[in-house]
């Protein structure tokens, strides 16, 4: 290993560290920190991520990139080192343009905004946030200008979630999707209307036990491969996965005492984020290597465990008895109709809650709002009117309240303007794998019933999860599925499962 | 203000962003780290600690506090910032002389001593912990070397924790103690051997629901005055207090099923902790003045709570009933009984468990231990024979085994030697605050039973709580009792306490 090698790994471990407590910040500002200690938590996290920015655009790390980018150093490094000099060369680039001062003002706008959005989602008033969403898009827009000059900024901030995508690409996939999803969703809903089962209904209106539905979460993390001895959950309104490195991986979950499946499926949901982080080549850990950093990549492993696996009869088979022993509320349950609620299909508000079919509609909504802040420069005043006609549009229903609307999701407080998309993304090349998945392994339901989940984790391990950024989801998708991009398998599959559910 | 008090001001405030990292990282690793991510809080806690060192007992730093300890700056200086500028002028000269070399093995050794401790604790096994212990025994000796050479070892720790303390104070108090409660507890214990009552026993010998516990944990935390707005509550196996600054003060708890009395009185007494610090003057935040760092008077405050007032019975008359709704399992549990129960005294093995009474024992025979340790050499191997010996000698029981035996407290695991007289001195403390505080407010169970409480915390926000470390542990004596100190106060509390009790 040369020496400029040596010193870039020791640079490199120097900035992790600064990382390390800029992540650690974050999960306690969502997990712990009482509404007083907010700020504290804000400056440190704004100086010690400010810190790191420095340290990651400086000279020194440029002429680094730049000695090690000459072909005599490169070609002596191994494909992993080669990898992340590339890699970091080409962010250090575009990095390097920001200017500090607006790196760490935005770095403190968004804890800021974090906390404003939670405020205005509590007091279900997006007057509160508003000021706060027009700074993040504002930053956005002067931040992408460093960093992408001359690209449009909706289609930098697509590629910079997963990459290589762009809207016309998107524009494509979705509208491939609806054209078939809006005639099967109306069958589907036409069907369900018709199943209306008050009987049935009844029998998940009861408590449910908070310990229960840890026990079961528990449960359920450990069942589909999520290691306790490299990772925790925490409690938070909203679950999500956070890593420090292969070793540290954190999933959060929220528990509803009226509500047991919501706790179920997210624990699955990000358990498959957790999985793909925690199987990562540790060797990646604290480089550009390591971790995913394709968002619609990500998505497709905590939505294949959510819906392709979790939302399956043959995924429940094997425990179903055992949600009753630990959450004896669902004794009283018959497995047929725990079934079928976890597939009822219907129109509704949350888009974390929907079923996976209108699901598709909340993200494209999203997208399209995206695209009107963006594109069309929509005002941030008209944007809950814009949300509410779209909701009527996609889902035929309108939000009482901003809470219940345009609050609903974090995203935005944060300026991850371009996220959204990822999830349908994730779906859709979800589809795609299941085919390879039942090419290579057989029968899925056969592997679920027979209690090998084990099997199809450790073939997304092999396949998807070791890789964490080294392959990019286009080189993802061609080595796993051998093709190119398509929602046909995702519309294959929905329209056989929910064409049996509702006997279509 | 002056340039230099400027520039003081700055850079105490960056240094606080590292220190307040490094606690993070600290509560983190008690809360939530997994195994594998315990490395990686290390190397991290031990980098940020030693940069705060560093800047701590920098050239800088010293110019800094030498410029305004120079008459002219000094006078113009108000109250808080010359108490700032003398402690930390002290401090200065006693830690620059520590290399930073060392400081930085020590700080990466109590972490990782610490792990070792819950490992060795687990499989109740002293050699695995025996190489950490003597580790921290040796740096503490090499350390206080620097601090305080020409001190005696254990009296430079003792007054580390506890200002104005030795060993030749500490023996006089205890010894003092020691005369009248042997006789006492020897009477209680034989006439509570004719109280043995199987029935009552049965009482509680059920299981009792967590989260129950968790909702009785948050009304005695809110009736005691433990604000949600700066403080949370996290949980881990030993209970403890952690304070970033006075807006955000963490305590942490555990839960145990088959005991639901441990739980509720950790609450009040981590919960006194918490309010001391929460009602410190908010304006030593960070500096020097803020927070208490006197132990044996932080211990008197969490120890009123949890003891003086705690386990007399007119603190639950206002709140008995609560109990039974929050935790149904207490409906069956007359007051009566329960009164006994959190009062009896008995010879037991874990000091966080016992009585207020034997738990003085267990802390003079740690602090015993301690004086064999640093005076007499006892070798680490014979620290186990030595303790179950003593146990045998104050306690008249022998553990089974290390972990309920020498591994039960963290404390050495990260180099606090000294710190265990602190609770007793605290308790001591105590019985003389009780004498003030019923000459100035009258009878504290007459407050307590027309719910006052509140009048008793705002006396002790009044005349401690709010003074953070700007009076010592002598001078809030002479303030708030106008006296030395002395164990005699709090023996005629147990007299009189457990005379009545029972019926001596």
């Amino acid at each position: 290993m040369s020496k400029k090698s040596e010193e870039l790994q020791a640079y490199l471990k120097e900035i992790s560290l600064y990382d390390h407590v800029v992540e650690l910040l974050y999960w306690d500002m969502e997990t712990s920190v009482p509404k007083l200690g907010q700020a504290a938590h804000v400056e440190a996290m704004t100086k010690f991520s400010t810190d790191s920015f420095t340290m990651s655009t400086s000279e020194k790390m440029g002429a680094l990139l730049d000695a090690l980018a000459e072909p005599e150093e490169y070609e002596a490094l191994d494909d992993m080192w080669k990898f992340i000099v590339t890699r970091m060369k080409r962010d250090y680039d575009k990095n390097k343009r920001i200017p500090v001062e607006l790196y760490e003002a935005f770095t403190r706008e968004r804890a800021e905004s974090g906390n404003a959005w939670r405020e205005a989602k509590n007091a279900s008033d997006f007057a509160m946030f508003a000021p706060h969403l027009k700074k993040m898009i504002e930053r956005t827009r002067e931040i992408t200008a460093y960093t992408d000059p001359g690209k449009e900024v909706y289609d930098a901030l697509l590629d910079q979630y997963e990459e290589g995508m762009d809207s016309a690409s998107i524009d494509k996939l979705f509208e491939e999707l609806k054209a078939e999803l809006v005639p099967l969703v109306d069958k589907i809903l036409e069907a369900q209307s018709r199943r209306e089962d008050a009987q049935e209904d009844a029998l998940f209106r009861k408590t449910f036990d908070v310990n229960g539905q840890r026990a079961v979460q528990d449960m359920l993390l450990e069942y589909i491969g999520f290691r306790r001895d490299a990772g925790c959950v925490g409690e938070t309104e909203h679950p999500f996965t956070l890593n420090f490195n292969s070793k540290d991986v954190r999933i959060s979950n929220h528990y509803h005492e009226d509500e047991p499946i919501s706790a179920m499926f997210s624990a699955i949901h990000e358990g498959g984020h957790g999985i793909f982080e925690q199987n990562v080549n540790p060797d990646y850990d604290n480089t550009a290597a390591g971790s995913c950093s394709y968002m619609g990549i990500h998505e497709s492993q905590s939505r294949f465990y959510e819906n392709i696996l979790g939302r399956r009869r043959s995924f429940w088979t094997p425990i179903y008895d055992r949600l009753g022993e630990l959450l004896p509320e669902f004794k009283e349950i018959p497995f047929d109709a725990f079934y079928r609620r976890i597939n009822r299909v219907k129109n509704s508000l949350i888009r974390t809650e929907a079923d996976e079919v209108t699901y598709c509609f909340h993200i494209i909504l999203r997208y399209e709002m995206e695209k009107a802040i963006f594109r069309d420069h929509v005002a941030v005043e008209d944007l809950p009117a814009l949300w509410n006609q779209k909701m009527q549009e996609y889902l035929h229903i309108t939000p009482q309240n901003d809470a219940e609307g345009i609050l609903q999701d974090m995203h935005w407080s944060d300026g991850s303007f371009g996220y959204f998309p990822s999830y349908l993304l994730g779906s859709i090349y979800d589809g795609m794998y299941l085919e390879t998945v039942e090419e290579e392994l057989g029968s899925v339901d056969r592997l679920l019933e027979e209690g090998r989940i084990g099997e199809i984790t450790k073939w997304l391990n092999t396949h998807i999860h070791q890789y964490g950024s080294t392959r990019t989801p286009k080189e993802v998708l061609a080595a796993v599925c051998g093709r190119e991009v398509s929602a046909k398998p995702l519309m294959r599959y929905f329209t056989e499962k929910y064409t049996e559910i509702y006997d279509l």
